[in-house]
């Protein structure tokens, strides 16, 4: 076969997979949004032998020759050569797991997730302990087995961010910590600000309209996607022409569906933007987890807590809600959405604090994956740790370490990316400040076109071409820097908590 | 490997089969309900997979193999040599059809769709001939390939319903085209029903949660299962657990969702009622369309189209709409929902003269197998048809022979289930009248547990363990006989047109 016909067959056989993995993301949004109650015994089965198929074909002997011989063809576009490059990478990286290997994963997960479920339920983080050793046992043996350079957790982290490793994310905690302490300290000094009318009844249709009315005006496509509701938010997709997104309605609280609303928005914004010639295939992808996460956030915080963005959008939230909302000015309405306080549970964090969550996990996670740490140890070192960023002392467990589901999924190396997404997404800002001078008037006017075709250019349009590092160079002329996120919060804390 | 050792890893193997074909009915679900229409195009690829997938798992040489032995072990349960055996037949009967011929199958579909939807808009019949004769031509091809006794044509019908044949067929409908035609003849004579009052504003809100109510009523189970809204309703199913169906609302004709809730509904009930421990094997599946037919007619027609039903139900549906049916009484109702009326569409008829829209397709559909029409000549015996059966004029194509989806699909042989489901009903309800002598009392207070239960205990839980015709012996004692329509539609009918 000629290089074209390699890259045909490449491409077909990819598409399949692809087709196949979608199928189960259908199945996994129906289970979220739609399926009746008995219909999960069996949606159990389907999703894992879609799952199984796809890993059958990802790992087949006849793949792995193929990409070999693609990637020592000659004549391939450039675009081309990438995919073939990442999609060896990707098969390689399959290979190294040894189907026994993924089941005894798969199996553990399933017994840790029950066991922290029934440790959530009891309030007793013992329950958890013993299954939460075993999985991280496992994660280090997956670590030898992926293979790295430097500390073993950073093989974990480059499942959801390759690239990603301890150096860069020290150097970025140890230059925020300081800086977000600094200015934690400094609002905690100041009068609190006023919330309270954030929490009264919103009535659900209205909210449910008003996100439908905020996606449209960031540019969600509803003709290649939809939103729904589910207990959890959340963003899937099934090719770049149908991306779900989802959120919850809390009648007495306005700000859990807003922000769920903008930050998915964000992400599907995102995968709506990945270049659709690309399908099944590398560039067709997300970058990384972290650069996915910068673009809820950037949606999220930098532009949806900002003054502008609701200079425009506050005098329309108010035909939703007058009564509520009536007597508010869009100088308290800001005021309130950024209110910082300290608290237990990251996801009820504000933007700043919710670093610290981050760290305190990173911190975690590092001691565990090099042994440092043990299961059992965890409780403790968590509230100390808490005790120490934030000054709150955890209640119990529930409030402490046993909040996530992340570690019950085998989730290690995944929380850091919070972090880097929300740092990558201020970054991004000041760029796009940088290039627009006038994008506060723009977006103070209604119009956040101007940031969206950036995104898209520089972001979304690039698929997985870059690691997270190279794209931010690409797209900012800098490697990431944890400046622009402090320079960010500063002078909008300062100016929040100085008046 | 022992007999219980095969059965289970033939279990094994069917139920990952399954898995994969559920998760194309998901894929298609949603395709007809909430996909957003972007999606549409990379959700066909997503199907296509998903069944190339299921199909080279159903026609692997290891899976016969593993029939071949399992068929001739020793030591296994009459369900388990049933379920063994039906698998058998269906492989065998998947082999006969060689890839080539279902691509080409599969093509040919594909382009007698697009051009029946072209001759459809544009009124214009003659663009639908040339793909329609060369869809006639591979299924005469498939009867040969699949084999037959008797009439090709039998082969065909085999496909919907195993063992339907045109001595079957022949022998109904020549019982029940006189009775029905001398009814038609004594209704034409009759002053006509007013039905006016069905054809109002009623609101969309209100018919929906009508439809809800009914499902409900009838025993339909909204934790294995759930109703949407679609363009044209359907039922699917996920396992016996999960269990879809859609409906559509006119927001200015009461009878529209009505009676889709309730045809639907008898489907779902089917499905519900399925055995669960039979998931993916043949016993866990229904027996035939003529029989699933069955179940949505007997819900439809003869409880949710009877005196009694309604004596209950009215008074309940005056509550949703008091403006539109305030003035009007049970027995109007009645009558109104029961017009007959000859009409040029088949799937806006009445229950009467519904019968000679099939009996016309079925006829056009038997020449046309054995070579006798064309399909140029199906426009005009067609129109002579409707004239001489229905006493009808039809206008133009879409009128006429271009109405129905079924042919430009490559569904030949299936109109006759409607027919059979619906002479099914009859003979069913009588059964059920005949050992429960006080069911419309019953109904008329809103009961239909009973016959909820025996249609449980004497069809569903049966599965596919026997064919139509023994299933209908099993249950009635009898072999499918027209009379019971006969019967029912006289009494009917003269109840109605006789006042």
């Amino acid at each position: 076969m000629n290089a074209a016909e390699l890259y045909n067959s490449y491409q077909t056989k990819m598409q399949k997979i692809a087709d196949v993995k979608y199928a189960a993301a259908v199945l996994e949004w129906d289970q979220e949004t739609y399926m009746p109650v008995n219909g999960s015994d069996k949606r159990g089965c389907q999703i894992a032998t879609l799952n199984e198929i796809a890993h059958s074909f990802l790992t087949e002997e006849q793949l792995g020759s193929l990409l070999l011989e693609l990637n020592s063809a000659t004549g391939l576009s450039s675009a081309e050569k990438r995919n073939a490059e990442l999609s060896l990478q990707d098969y390689q990286r399959n290979k190294k797991l040894a189907p026994e290997f993924v089941r005894s994963m798969s199996e553990n997960i399933h017994m840790a997730y029950h066991a922290w479920v029934k440790a959530r339920k009891a309030n007793e983080g013992s329950i958890f302990q013993q299954p939460l050793q075993k999985l991280i046992d496992l994660k280090k043996q997956q670590a030898d087995l992926l293979g790295y350079e430097g500390h073993p957790y950073n093989a974990l982290m480059s499942e959801y961010d390759k690239g990603l490793n301890t150096n860069i994310v020290d150097t970025v905690f140890t230059n925020l910590q300081p800086a977000l302490s600094k200015l934690l300290n400094f609002i905690q000094q100041r009068q609190q600000v006023n919330d309270s009318f954030l929490y009264q009844l919103y009535n659900k249709d209205s909210q449910w309209k008003y996100g439908l009315a905020l996606l449209k005006n960031i540019g969600f496509d509803f003709e290649s996607g939809r939103q729904d509701i589910s207990i959890h938010p959340f963003t899937t997709n099934f090719s770049n022409a149908d991306v779900r997104i989802t959120t919850r309605i809390d009648e007495n609280s306005f700000s859990n569906m807003t922000w769920s609303c903008i930050h998915e928005g964000g992400h599907a914004l995102y995968e709506q933007g990945l270049p659709a010639e690309y399908y099944g295939l590398p560039l067709g992808e997300y970058c990384s987890l972290s650069i996915h996460e910068s673009q809820s956030r950037i949606w999220e915080n930098n532009i949806g807590r900002s003054l502008s963005f609701w200079e425009h959008n506050f005098p329309l939230l108010k035909t939703f809600f007058p009564e509520q909302l009536g007597n508010i000015n869009t100088s308290q309405f800001f005021k309130a959405i950024n209110k910082v306080q300290p608290s237990f549970i990251r996801t009820e964090a504000d933007e700043l604090t919710y670093h610290f969550h981050v760290m305190i996990r990173y911190e975690i996670e590092k001691l565990l994956i090099d042994g440092t740490l043990t299961a059992k140890d965890v409780s403790s070192y968590w509230n100390e740790l808490y005790k120490k960023y934030l000054g709150v002392i955890v209640p119990d467990d529930r409030h402490g370490y046993l909040q996530d589901i992340h570690w019950s999924h085998g989730s290690f190396g995944y929380f850091a990316t919070y972090s880097t997404g929300s740092l990558y997404a201020a970054q991004l800002y000041a760029a796009i400040n940088n290039e627009h001078i006038d994008i506060e008037r723009q977006v103070a006017q209604g119009n956040t076109i101007t940031i969206f075709n950036w995104l898209r250019a520089n972001i979304h349009s690039k698929g997985r071409f870059y690691t997270s590092e190279e794209l931010c160079k690409s797209a900012t002329g800098e490697y990431l820097d944890a400046k622009y996120f402090t320079n960010y919060a500063t002078k909008k804390y300062q100016d929040i908590y100085s008046s």
